[in-house]
């Protein structure tokens, strides 16, 4: 019934095999004995399912995937042996019995919370856990075929919502209606549902219309620009602010495709565009093609980010770039994956060279205090010899 | 300008005063003497606002809100005189300079990661912490007359969105595309955006539309209908299944708005309804009608549960009740407010005598393996002398 039901595809052995193989190397680096792997994403990524349950991953042997419910679904789309338990209590014996908790353990120590984290010390017997999510984090930055095939169809969605906000974007127009529409039409062509961002208090939303005022408000997050939202209570994302002639609308939306995440940005203008913002604009389409023209395997993410903020900072347009004030981040892209927040982050403060493999969104963008916002973002497959980009839709403002 | 776009209001004085009283008066009892506020919703509740930063509640003497970002838009929001920072390392001095470090500190344990947790015993220099978290849960289970009209405003956005699934569902329609037109039309009408669930790894959609098989498949969460979603990697929500005639439509939606969350399911069902159907309708009628008529102050929760199971195991629908086999859950209803998944759990486990001003959802639910599944989710506000229904959109089955 499922498989009828689930149209996307499971993820192949192969993949899994080889994710499991690069954990066991980086344990073993580390001196990591047996990794406790509880969180979601992560959970997914090196059993193939999202089930309730707790994966054990020792060094040496197979990994051990307990599955509390739904064990029949898990069956189906994890290619492990799993292993059915009604409650978590019940790993430790059969651990023991394998000799799977000897020497150090990994744990997921910046997402696992204090008490979950004190729990699985008592019913594992064990006290001194390393957190492994380095390991993890380094290993999910490059993605397979498989990996960015499913990164392509979630690109796919992305050029239907832009497609979309042409008919959909008028003056007039409240940011939150034209955010409605859209976010239907991605769940029409198969979104998944909604983005995972890691860490505490990390919340996504699938979609941030922004245009005049409301794009310049500083943000609680990590992210040039966040819309001011609809309360207080969820401070971002689209509001009730109106389409006005000439300002651009930023559609900046996240497409989401079997826990794949793709995540553009276009501007769109009804009428001419405000003289303000054009010189702002052509700077960002020249970073987002200079960064294609010279990005590939081996390139420094710094040297993107310094590229860039030279051709803002030439163009005389330092102040706004990459937000204003106490709003700028430090950073113009990051890692896209399983979760909206990965490895590579594109700025001056981390050394990364970049392999073929990783995919990154790449964002400049640009903020006039008071008066709106206008910006690009693109995501990026690095390639051995070039950039490749996720999706062909054009970065020309589209006018409507 | 931001008091022009945001239409919610803020959290009044009065109501932040009671609640910062009662964390006082858990701490005095529990023996903590200084509380650290830092996930979002505790964060929100105790300083009415979500900016970025870290709340510290000592026993004596007044909260001291730090704010990194945006510390304009938290100025607007919160009753506090707030104390603007760079970086939370900021905070120990300040903190040491009015003596508030002093005794046993209070986290959130339940929900803190241990990364943030060790960093924050190194940046205070304070070795122990209590869980504070079941003071707080205590707390926010009792609402206010402000947090009940927040509820309610939330609650007239699920009768919308109910009114137009009259319009949207018909034969042959795949609940994804019922799923993408009322999600918008709940944005529309101000939805704030998602659906908070406290925990890890606890992730809710707005919106589950479900009908005949993807009913009744056994989610990885605890609740008895989930779904199964479009893939593996987010494997709960509105699927490609399309509607048949005679099988009900489940459409559970979550209200938003400023912060509160409303709950309710409702069976539309194109054409008449299938025999085997009827009497699971019937009984889980006749469970929210019996709730609705003994429910009120004084009442235990598990009175409510009892009385339910009993009706079903009455009409020899036991099988099917809150889920089939390894899909059953053990509980019929959960407590509301800006998480999902509040206090009091309606469950037959734990005792728990109702108070006026506790919200909860009330869902009787029949799951028939292999066919589909019916029910009724109605949220009730508990009163000196009744349950107050949150909205009045019938509970009757809705023909289309």
């Amino acid at each position: 019934m499922l498989t009828n039901l689930v149209a996307a595809e499971f993820t192949p052995k192969a993949d899994i095999d080889k994710r499991i193989a690069g954990l066991k190397a980086g344990m073993e680096a580390e001196g990591i004995a047996f990794a406790v792997i509880l969180q979601n994403a992560d959970f997914f990524y090196f059993s193939g399912t999202m089930q309730k349950g707790v994966m054990i991953v020792p060094l040496e042997g197979e990994p051990l995937l307990f599955i509390e419910k739904s064990v029949d679904r898990a069956r189906i789309e994890s290619p492990f042996n799993l292993i059915p338990i009604k409650k978590d209590k019940e790993i430790r014996n059969i651990l023991a019995e394998k000799g799977a908790l000897k020497g150090k353990g990994g744990m997921e120590l910046d997402v696992i919370p204090v008490a979950v984290f004190e729990r699985y010390k008592g019913l594992l017997g064990v006290e001194s856990f390393t957190d492994i999510s380095p390991i993890i984090k380094e290993l999910r930055i490059v993605k397979s075929p498989f990996e960015i095939d499913q990164v392509k169809r979630s690109g796919e969605i992305v050029s239907r919502v832009f497609e979309k906000a042409r008919h959909v974007i008028s003056e007039g127009v409240r940011e939150i209606d034209i955010d409605a529409d859209l976010v239907a039409e991605g769940r029409r062509y198969g979104h998944h549902g909604f983005l995972r961002m890691r860490g505490l208090n990390q919340e996504m939303m699938n979609l941030y219309v922004t245009t005049g005022v409301s794009a310049t408000i500083h943000s609680a997050g990590d992210v040039p620009i966040s819309g001011v939202g609809v309360s207080a209570a969820i401070p971002q994302g689209s509001s009730i602010k109106t389409v006005e002639r000439g300002v651009p609308v930023n559609v900046d939306y996240g497409g989401g495709y079997n826990g794949y995440i793709t995540d553009e940005t276009r501007p769109f203008v009804a009428g001419e565009l405000r003289e303000e913002f054009r010189r702002p604009y052509e700077v960002a389409r020249e970073i987002v093609e200079e960064a294609a023209q010279f990005g590939k395997e081996g390139v420094n993410a710094t040297e993107l980010f310094d590229k860039a903020y030279t051709r803002a900072k030439n163009a005389g347009l330092e102040e706004g770039f990459m937000g204003h004030g106490a709003g700028k981040v430090g950073f113009i892209g990051h890692g896209l994956g399983l979760e909206i927040n990965e490895l590579p982050v594109i700025t001056p403060r981390h050394k990364r060279v970049l392999k073929e493999g990783m995919v990154f969104a790449f964002e400049p963008k640009f903020i006039l205090p008071g008066k709106g916002a206008i910006g690009i973002e693109v995501d990026f497959i690095v390639r051995k010899d070039r950039f490749e980009r996720v999706i062909d839709f054009p970065i020309d403002i589209v006018y409507v």
